[in-house]
């Protein structure tokens, strides 16, 4: 049992939680909670932390079996862990490793439906993306490096899990990446001020992607200069721009509605 | 000019943007930063308080005509405000008062379409569901006590303004409310699992309410069960359910798309 707080695997835990570097040169990440921890596989697992009160559970133990796992104090787990009031249970988990030609090859049943994102900065809005995104039937995002890192914390707790499912790729150059989906055959679609048609005009049944930009500045000209078709989300009142992960939604499950109207 | 932490109105600042009994005590609330502080009438503001930097500017200085307000050091702004980097504007403004009567009263063009919102926890998730709801055309908001308080420094940061356009209205009774909302005719919809048809099969051109439960736990039975017709958002993958804002906006818009196009 880890019951001191100066316990080197609980500093190496503090730090994979705190700095996105030192998960990225381990390759590893940080997942809190059962719910979470659930979606891991043994596989995907390196190593559980748990705590007496969490392994004393008979369904927990049983749930735990063939994970590597540590027990540790309470004081400790609350040490480890990101929330205020841990639920008993952490995981040090692998980071998966998907590539851009990953995302491309087109899914058995169905069309792509690619997430491209471009500088999105607030850790709940990427996590709620990532859920919704799998929600509605996306087969993959693509990010650029100054989007917020996936793997953080807060990320992985506003996906729900859906992390563990949804293939994704960081990418060094959006553009190129962009470029890439356009020669695979993916009509890309950009939410924007200069869309002539609403976003419900536009066919999203064939290959699509959707690019979404920084909450406070949207895309760059350069990366929205990469869309087939602007189209816009019509706005009442005086609001100008939604959430990131709320026009992300829009879009996304107007995706999935005509998907299963054309289907229907 | 205010150059004291100590200073009795600084104090009484950090305390309403602290504490909601506070807040509901004074009848105001705190506003920070330009984009937020422009949306406000000089009848609904009590006083501004801004950094000499911000005050040197000739188009704020312009902007600020006809408001009362106190200059304070940049250390006594970050005292004042919610955020690590404040903008250097800051508002104490009074908090408005609809009723459920307002809220009933059809608007000029179109008909009600009304969020329910049932002890959303989340300030970020209450911010962002005030702005879709603005853009997607809804005609006012109901919340039970136990939603978080919507002039939190957090929900009116995520509004972006939206809070005073947006009627709204707190009851003690949730449950009430809604009958009193049948009783004039408003059609409530709930996203259920209950639900038998898809959300974009119902019709939402008339009057309507959807009911939007708590993030962890949905709506209460109670509630759920004043609702006149459940429907689904049909999710791919393992997802079990979307963010609460998420959801919200998802049938939101899509009720702002069939406004749209019968009208067309």
């Amino acid at each position: 049992m880890i019951n001191s707080t100066a316990n080197k695997q609980v500093k190496r835990v503090v730090n994979l939680r705190n700095r996105a570097k030192a998960r990225r040169e381990e390759g590893v990440y940080v997942a809190e909670g059962l719910r979470m921890c659930r979606e891991l596989s043994i596989k995907d697992t390196e190593i559980l932390y748990v705590t007496e009160g969490f392994a004393g559970d008979r369904e927990n133990r049983k749930w735990m079996d063939g994970f590597r796992f540590e027990i540790v104090t309470d004081v400790v787990m609350k040490v480890m862990a990101d929330t205020q009031t841990p639920q008993g249970v952490l995981a040090v988990a692998r980071q998966k490793t998907y590539t851009l030609e990953d995302i491309l090859k087109a899914p058995r049943n169905g069309k792509l439906a690619i997430m491209v994102l471009e500088t999105i900065q607030d850790p709940g809005n990427l996590g709620t993306i990532v859920r919704a995104a799998e929600g509605a039937g996306i087969t993959g995002i693509v990010m650029n490096r100054e989007t917020t890192d996936i793997y953080n914390p807060k990320v992985i707790r506003s996906t729900m899990g859906s992390i563990c499912r949804m293939p994704f790729v960081c990418v060094d150059d959006i553009r190129q990446a962009c470029q890439t989906m356009k020669d695979s055959g993916v009509r890309l679609f950009a939410a924007h001020l200069k869309g002539m048609n609403n976003y419900d005009q536009e066919d999203y049944t064939d290959n699509v992607g959707f690019l979404i930009g920084n909450e406070a500045g949207g895309l760059t000209d350069g990366t929205a200069a990469m869309a087939d078709c602007y189209v816009k989300i019509p706005m009442a009142g005086r609001v100008e721009s939604l959430n990131a992960a709320v026009a992300a939604s829009v879009l996304m499950f107007e995706a999935a509605r005509q998907r299963r109207n054309r289907k229907g």
